[in-house]
């Protein structure tokens, strides 16, 4: 296994598992540590290399040779003393690129102070993205930082059957349409020549509160 | 309180409560519920009405007028019980609209077979997610379902300095760019005539292998 | 173990076990599932099979061939949330037939929105049939439901040696005597020339509160 | 409260609740005492009296006094230990008539030893009765001890159209027809001239292997 | 191991453990029995037999032939349930001569329903004697139910240098002198002859208030 | 109440309770002292003064004036931490006649080192008493140290009608008659010319094994 | 309370108490906080301020002042977790002069980590020092970093009785006499004229070993 | 092992392993006892022997010899109970020199009421040295008692460049200076010649007050 190219993912609960199988997926290796040893046996085969193993300590990351990756996600849901003392010990490893789950903001100022480099709130940002999904038509949605979203969505009634390029939908909405699906086909990003379709499924970019609005056209 | 236009959050952890202030953010108002007097106390003022109750009692959840209201979120976590007890009472007071966060598989398919129209996975989300940052140059990612995903990334330098329609990243790499931010503005979509620059981060749309190996290009 | 003809009950506690025993005593074959290896030690050779297993767990479950069963009974008494994950399995293997044993309102109403067909409330059902014997002099009771009540009761003065033709038990107390037993021997069904002799246990059968009533009688 | 006709029911869960509730419908005067203060107040307004008190103390049940009554009821579940000293009380006060729920063999003798003149086994009683109802077509099943029993069931084909004094019930399947439901109408006991008709409901009684072989008839 | 003659005790904390070797000492024969491993093999080789068991299971108790012997004492401490559970189980197997150590009222009330024959009340005997030694100037003290005592203590002044029978201590004390130590040698019974001297210690007995007052003259 | 001659005793449970309140009946003062409030209400009434207090806490001990009694019992049970503690603090005040529970041998040797003149173990000393009762007909059994021992117990045959100077009882049996209980009469010690009849009690001294011998005659 | 003079002491347990208690001897103000209110009622009075807060709590501290501090000291010692967090808020108030007690290794690796600039360890610090005086004779010993050490200890005989000057100590011995104390005076510092006698006290100071070596010189 | 030289320290927490592996340092052997047996394989091969065992089981301690050593060390951290019972059995086994670590007040003085001659408070002691620390410029502080300290500071502006014999530092300021520091070197001790440069640091004497005083001067 080649450290430098590869992924250490320390704790494999939800978060860690669901990260490190999409690793795998993408053709990354992957070494995975867990104390539990029904997660461990749950997974091997799965990943690269699956090993049981507390991460607090520190020879028992050093056997492992933790300490020779480029990339770690402490991955530690619930236990915020397992999480800083696994993080700590992968900062004074020397490890640049360490990822870290936070559960509060004290938990993620803790990480930050430590020399985590990416920190990341799984549930804070699911709970954000989600609103946007109760309260509205959107079908899914996500907001690039900078006041920047897109969302996937049902055409509003007056696109339909009109040409992009002849919709003025930027000029009208301030939003553009970025992809469509037909029905039973594949998303296909839009061109000026897109004819919209009732029962297409569309993305639309813009700004957060031009793309929320026009996601509420009917 | 105008419930049929209201949406109810129950349990207000990190999820909920990032949902719920999310969706005071967007003007929806929101009844927020939990268990932990200190929680409430938190939250009040921040959202519509905070309360502290068990939600697992149907005469309380009643008297809180929680059956009148059209959409409700299940944002209990850890307490696999209380999250069953209190999605079992939404869907018998016949809410059509409820949402639910799923811990595990089993949590998710019990909610669903209780009939929970929507049940969200966000630490296996999450995690999904972030795997495509762990590993490539990306600064943030998202895969609509259908094979669709977009990313925000720098761009790689033979794009530097062409207009978007003389560059043919179409036809070469498979995806669209989808807006750009240069250095101290805000995002705006790309059209045919913007010219990349260095220094300037861009959102690209495409099929996810495409838009993965773009982004990994320099 | 022909699986089809057999009933799996997962749950050996005192509900389980006299369930599971009687069914192996009626020449049925059944499968008893418990994850305490002492209750399964206990049984091993009174039932035609038990097995520790956890049975939460989808594999566990499908290892022991749950899936193929059409009947099966979730006998689970006081943990509720392995109640739940046991009957989602069940309902979603697809077994028609699955009985569960609630212990709360809540519990039999969650159990009946994931498909359980039958919910059963032993601590319930026994409250109230118990509640008759208290009160009054009869010796057992049993209610079916529709109003119609069975009662085994000492016979009052005014029946001893007359024929159940010429008692007018009917008309005048709106019950007819099923059952007949004399000392030393077995129940036997009563007819129209049967005599009740002082010493006799009879059962009845009427409306519910006619049957409370005549039992009353001395 | 004429302390001589009431019933204490000591032990509120789901057992003493659905005792207690069937005793005040049959406007028996209860005195319900649970040492939880919540169940108390539930069922405050159900009952004749409804007393938070811990049981196992002498002195609070003289206060409430128990001592007075003559039937009493320990409905405890859970805790043997409160059970077994409340007992004890119960039958140190001199009281004739008490009735112990018991959760286990060895549970049941104690109370027998200490003087407990009922003893009752809801979990194993009810298991027993599900068995039959689980295995076969009945719709409910008793068993009156002295192997004689009662089941709920649908007629078989060749009894339908049939006055049941020429059906020969008795003779070719050893039990009697006791009553017998209409689609729509209430229970009620057959006669002679009764005659069966195909989506009726009826009773039958007999000999505990002859009754569950009548009911799998078709 | 003759069951007739022997004792078993069980548990095997302070007070089983002292009664045991005591027995032993006189030449009884013994079978001891603990939960406790380690307990058990601190008392191997002491004991006649000791065993590990539980002795609220009444086939280990049969195992072991407890149900053979004709004495027994239950020796548990602090565990009221497993006390009563092995209660019953030795007077379910009809051992006459069953005694029983209680750590409360209600406890030994239990045991005496169970039909226990003897109770014991370490503490609380002990705490009545301790108290007269606390107070006084006695050296030991015992009271033999009934209004009678005997203390050791030293002789009031004016009882040294003469004959017990000139000292007229039964007239003028009511006790009575019952034996007597010189330094250095073994208690002996007094007679009429015998002389006190300072430095005795003697024994004295008489009606509990009479022999505590004689222990208080100097 | 004046200290000097008053006893403290801490801690109120089984051996404590009966030892402060044998006391009281002595007409001694007592101060009791005990942690849990329950305690301290159901004695109070009972003992000269019961105080609710901590008293491994030095200054609540100080405000109590503990410091300036003469005696004091350390009575609890089962905190070998609380007992230790307390009673370091009693010797550290001076106090001079401390009396301290020990529950085990290590407790005891510890409590001896502090500087704790009396040391009891009510369970041992009470499991040898008993262990004479269990084994033989005695009814009662004290041994005082130095082998010398008493015995309540039936006279055997050989005695019954003759006087007991001419029952030559020391020589034949090495054991003297102390007292004897005419039935329905109290003890009363006896003479040369009590004559011993059937059905009384005798009490008898002498060497260990000679009255544990004399006990077992018929 | 001028803040930027004062010391915040955090965590009152034995190490922060006593650092607190000797401030405030010297006259610094110290604002104490710590989560039990007994500690906090116990030190009121004797330190400037005491206050029972939650220090993990960002507002808790900022209502206090604790931000406007210059110096502060993480006196918590058994809790990882709040010791981390709190150290966490005070390096993120900017305070430039943080101190903290350590437990471990990685505890004070993640305190450093954090930006905490000074990190005790007292366990460790003073087991070295106290092995020191295990093993020899001296009285006291403290080694300075950077291989010097001093001792205090009683001269060897072969100094007693001559001047410092004439007794070559630093030649022989690789040490120098810092202070004497004669008996019955305070230490007062060595000159070149002092003679020591037999029976003072001397503080010497050398490098650590050959400090060692003196001190067992007898 | 010659267990007369050696030392036996039991409890291998911070405090009592620094203080072993001092020790070794030191070439004293060293037996070291555990209960932790992580504990004792970390230090396996640090130490001269170290073994688990349960230091309050005398027999253990036995079998390892430590009644035969001549010096011992207890130092149990955070268990007082442990505490007390072994260094109950160290004094009971008459070893003369007990070291034990006390974690409170009250816990040193039943240590010293138990015999144990040497009593040590790490937390105390380290927290009295380190407020020296926070509140100056000092390095580093030692108070020997007697009212006579040293500090390790850096030298006054008006002492810099002078010769000490010239500087008048005893008269003006009532201290010595004791050893000086050139930076790159080590400590050596200071003479009448030596000349105090800029960067320097110094170990200086002196009363506590005074040596405070000199500390702070600039």
């Amino acid at each position: 296994m080649a450290h430098k190219d590869s992924v250490a993912v320390i704790g494999l609960g939800r978060f860690g598992r669901s990260l490190a199988l999409e690793l795998v997926d993408e053709d990354t290796e992957v070494l995975g540590i867990d104390e539990n040893p029904e997660v461990v046996q749950l997974l091997s085969g799965s990943l690269t290399h699956v090993v049981r193993a507390d991460s607090t300590n520190e020879s028992a990351l050093r056997q492992l040779a933790v300490h020779e990756f480029d990339r770690a996600v402490v991955a530690i849901g619930s236990d915020l003393e397992a999480s800083i003392l696994t993080a700590s010990l992968l900062v004074s490893f020397g490890i640049q690129d360490v990822w870290a789950k936070a559960i509060s903001e004290a938990h993620g100022r803790i990480l930050s102070q430590l020399g985590v480099r990416h920190v990341v709130y799984p549930e804070h940002d699911m709970g954000r993205r989600v609103a946007h999904l109760v309260r509205g038509r959107m079908l899914d949605y996500i907001e690039f930082e900078d006041d920047f979203a897109m969302a996937k969505t049902t055409p509003p009634a007056d696109l339909v059957g009109r040409r992009l390029a002849d919709s003025a939908v930027r000029t009208r909405h301030g939003i553009t349409v970025v992809a469509i699906k037909r029905l039973g086909e594949d998303f296909t990003y839009a061109t000026a020549d897109t004819v919209i379709e009732a029962g297409d499924t569309i993305i639309v970019a813009g700004r957060t509160r031009q793309t929320e609005r026009f996601s509420e056209l009917q």
